[in-house]
């Protein structure tokens, strides 16, 4: 086995660097990394069979934990089934290390089983590809495991964060004897000191004198953490300078900023369109905030981000700002105190406010109203009835594609003390269930799932490992097929809707429960539905799964009358 | 919608080019693709919601119609779960026609949902990339789609076959109105007439002459689909000439060859190795008849292959000849016949093949005594009974990673009648249920999957469409996890096996089964065992699933001694 050190001390490399938790897939090209991480004392080692889930595992781990998780698959097809959630990370700038046991070279597309192109097999959505040798006597060797390590996590832990891949050949033999001792021995630990970005005194300047030109000035809030210093200072821009702050459900921003803005874009003129717009974080769920400052664009558009790649949601960027959204907006809420700079025209700042403050507490009262004694059972209704009833401290994860949808019209109070998250990344139905389960594991706090039924089953096999955590609660919105397809109304005209846009499928989880020995409650109407909300906020011994039917043509006919009986 | 009326023709160009099966996954992006291919007349449109295993059941298609079949999926990671089936497809030379709808270019890294990097995602495992513009108004645009997709069709039909990908961005509007006729133009139709390979007479006589050095003739055929042609030359060189011919059971060599070489080739020494070599197909499951030959290397290797790529599975090829297999050893056997090259020396040439079929039937003889009244109940055992069982016109597919070394020791004589597949281009167990399924769409034959637990669930969704055929049976040989790991020596001697090589898990497939609707038994022991060997050949109204529970310790026992007792 001493021939392969190198390859055992990758273990070492990881845990000097703070990477502490491992998904790997079974397979026996990997045998010698399985072995280094499963045997390192430090290294909280998992196995996943499907690597598709593994991966999505891992991710909601590193999410979570906000450091990165290593996974590991042995060759060929099994590198590629990471791929999905390779490309969510790298959108959603989460890291992974990324190690996959490779053939040597010279045995690719040589008829000589699993083995295909690895080498750089995930394209543009890793921050960094790396290729070893098979060979590793010579000291050249090892220097350039040891270096590649090194640079690969700090590449994943520097900011835009993200995925890395080591591609790793390896030649028989994989298995330490029975006798043998792995020794873990103490490799190189190179630093990266990463300088802390801030801007000059002049560029402030220049950007607070362009400040005194707007009276309307929104904030956008993208896809992020909580993050309390930046909601502290956006809370604080909105009180003294009349900024209109608006987040999705998935931004995090909490506090009592615009949330339902959803509901009501598609009714509002130009009037409500900022002069200023400044956005942070990633991306967006409200397709309609989207187009509205597409159809009117606003003078200057200010991004807070750290790379030089030019995002342009809104067809109108003018500057970009290379520092962390929390130093930035602290900065600028301090300055607009205590310089010499202020806004445009403060009246007219608290006016355009207000415009806003006025549609939010009219959405608001008619979300409650319509929502909170809704007598028709359908799908919209019960997710508010879930979301209420989702305790503060807890994680709430949202599926693509109608969760999330619904989910954002629902800024309920309760939610303020919520974290959320969603694989907005891609946007992709592929991985949300492994992903709840992988970021369970990495937090004592309750994890709760919303998942319609087709994301549900594709990723079923988040369900099948030996360590499904006792904090994990999905619930099941089982409309038996893609719903989303009836809501929109292309698809609904068209002969196609069910068998090629909903794929109606039958299955309900009840089956799936019970193999994986969750908890198992169901409800077609209100009054089974109550069992299952007066559960949801409780603690289990075990990982729970809720289902609610209903069916999609009511639920189809329900959100819309909802979205058309507001009126700005 | 005329002004995606290219986007409409492609469905027309796939039935000009006779592709007239499409495997479609549910999504917006896609719909205009979605709507040609489920509205054309002759297009044999199915919706299947996890796109890895949609591929491989397009793929499985493919294999026995032996002709593409399309899949289309929308923007996003939805690509990349096609691509463990695409490299597959790649590796075995199954044509495969890859549409995924794309956002515009422009709108990739923008933090607007569902965007990746989908250009050339497949990197070197299609025959060809192709990617279109998003606007489709132009002449020159129509004109473009039009010739990409005749070239993508040939290209893929082109020996050696493979999948091609065109990447479609699409802008909205994706749907036509209600009333709007969708009608299919008359594209072009342009045909590639490829020339028949044939090798000038210069060249054989050269071949010819060379054979006169050698007498130590063997064929090793790799993986392939039946053919007669080529069976019967070989039939042909055998009994005439004192040829070797030796095929695992996925090369599909039905006859009286070598095929129990697995178990003896440990045993052997230099005096069976061949002189001359010639093999054809793709790859060998065996590997200890790689082993063998790469240590004793041959004086000459012929591979009959069509490209240029070198393929050198024995490290010992001399010569690549391009002509198809059939015209190969139709010519090679008809030149000795009648011309005046001989073998070496004849005498020598028959020795030499009498050494191999004395280890052949004794190890036959050796392997029904041991099999045929075990009263052991164990993994191996039960496929031989159930090999016995597969019906003469049935199709056998092997699952990886255990299914399909267990069967290479079981050439019954009944296999002869039947075709027999595997996934060995990767040698994945992701998609080995989604391929059978697939299989069975598109024959009218039995189907017979042998698949072990671990491969079963990972690729469970292969059951979740609206569809699964009747003359589908699948045998869950279900021991609880990895089995394969316990097998080999390396695995079963460290701490780790049982957690992270085996992987337990403790999923039966009775609930499956159920939730899809399958006709299900299960056995324990021999007597429940019998049930299922008298229905494995009857016929069903309905897809089955036969669950065969055993022992990982035993069977690994079982098979060892299996191994160890034959003594050459």
């Amino acid at each position: 086995m001493a021939i392969l050190q190198p390859i055992i001390n990758i273990a070492e490399i990881l845990v000097t660097k703070n990477v502490t938790d491992a998904i790997i897939s079974p397979g026996s090209r990997n045998a010698p990394l399985t072995i280094a991480l499963a045997r390192h004392p430090q290294i909280n080692a998992l196995s996943v069979s499907d690597e598709r889930s593994a991966a999505f595992i891992a991710m909601g781990m590193a999410q979570v934990k906000n450091k990165p998780v290593a996974i590991c698959c042995t060759s060929g097809s099994a590198a590629y089934n990471y791929a999905p959630a390779v490309a969510e990370a790298f959108f959603q700038e989460i890291p992974l290390i990324i190690l996959t046991a490779d053939r040597p070279t010279e045995w690719i597309h040589q008829h000589d089983g699993q083995t295909i192109y690895q080498e750089n097999i995930y394209g543009k959505h890793v921050k960094a590809s790396y290729q070893v040798g098979a060979d590793y006597s010579h000291s050249d060797a090892r220097w350039h495991i040891e270096r590649v390590m090194n640079e690969a996590i700090n590449t994943a832990n520097t900011f835009p964060k993200g995925p890395v891949h080591i591609n790793i050949p390896l030649r028989e033999p994989f298995y330490p004897s029975a006798e043998e001792q792995v020794v873990f021995e103490r490799p190189r630990n190179i630093r990266q000191h990463s300088a802390k970005a801030s801007l000059s005194q002049e560029t402030w300047e220049e950007l607070l004198s362009q400040i005194e030109d707007y009276s309307k000035v929104m904030v956008i809030a993208g896809q992020d953490a909580i993050n309390p210093e930046v909601n502290q200072a956006l809370q604080g821009l909105q009180e003294e300078f009349g900024f209109v702050v608006v987040g999705d459900l998935i931004a995090n921003t909490k506090g009592d900023f615009i949330a339902n803005h959803d509901l009501y874009l598609g009714q509002i003129d130009e009037s409500y369109a900022p002069e200023l717009l400044i956005t942070f974080g990633k991306s967006v769920i409200s397709k309609s905030l989207k187009q509205f400052i597409r159809k009117h664009k606003p003078e200057a558009h200010w991004h807070v981000q750290s790379s030089t790649h030019v995002i342009d949601t809104y067809q109108s960027l003018t500057d970009i700002v290379s520092i962390a959204p929390e130093d930035f907006f602290k900065e600028l809420f301090e300055s607009l105190d205590m310089r010499a700079y202020k806004m445009g025209d403060e009246e007219k700042s608290f006016a355009y406010q207000e415009q806003w403050f006025n549609l939010e507490r009219k959405s608001s009262r008619y979300i409650h109203q319509v929502l909170r004694d809704s007598d028709t059972w359908n799908e919209f209704s019960t997710y508010y009835k879930v979301m209420e009833n989702i305790p503060a401290g807890s994680q709430l994860h949202l599926a693509n594609s109608m969760a999330v949808r619904y989910a954002n019209y629902l800024h309920l109070p309760n939610i303020n003390e919520v974290e959320v998250f969603a694989n907005r990344g891609t946007s992709g139905i592929d991985g949300c269930v492994s992903t709840a389960v992988g970021a369970a594991l990495a937090t004592d706090a309750q994890v709760y799932l919303l998942v319609g039924d087709v994301a549900f089953f594709y990723d079923r096999n988040a369900l099948w490992n030996n360590f499904l955590p006792s904090n994990l609660t999905i619930i099941l919105e089982n409309n038996s097929g893609g719903g989303i397809f009836r809501m929109i109304d292309g698809p609904s005209q068209q002969p196609e809707l069910e068998p090629f846009f909903e794929t109606a499928q039958k299955m309900t989880a009840k089956l799936t429960a019970e193999e994986s020995n969750m908890e198992y409650l169901s409800a077609t109407n209100f009054e089974q539905f109550k069992n299952i909300l007066t559960t949801i906020p409780q603690n289990s011994n075990r990982a729970r799964l809720f289902e609610i039917h209903t069916n999609s043509v009511e639920n189809t006919a329900f959100f819309k009358k909802f979205k058309t009986n507001f009126i700005v």
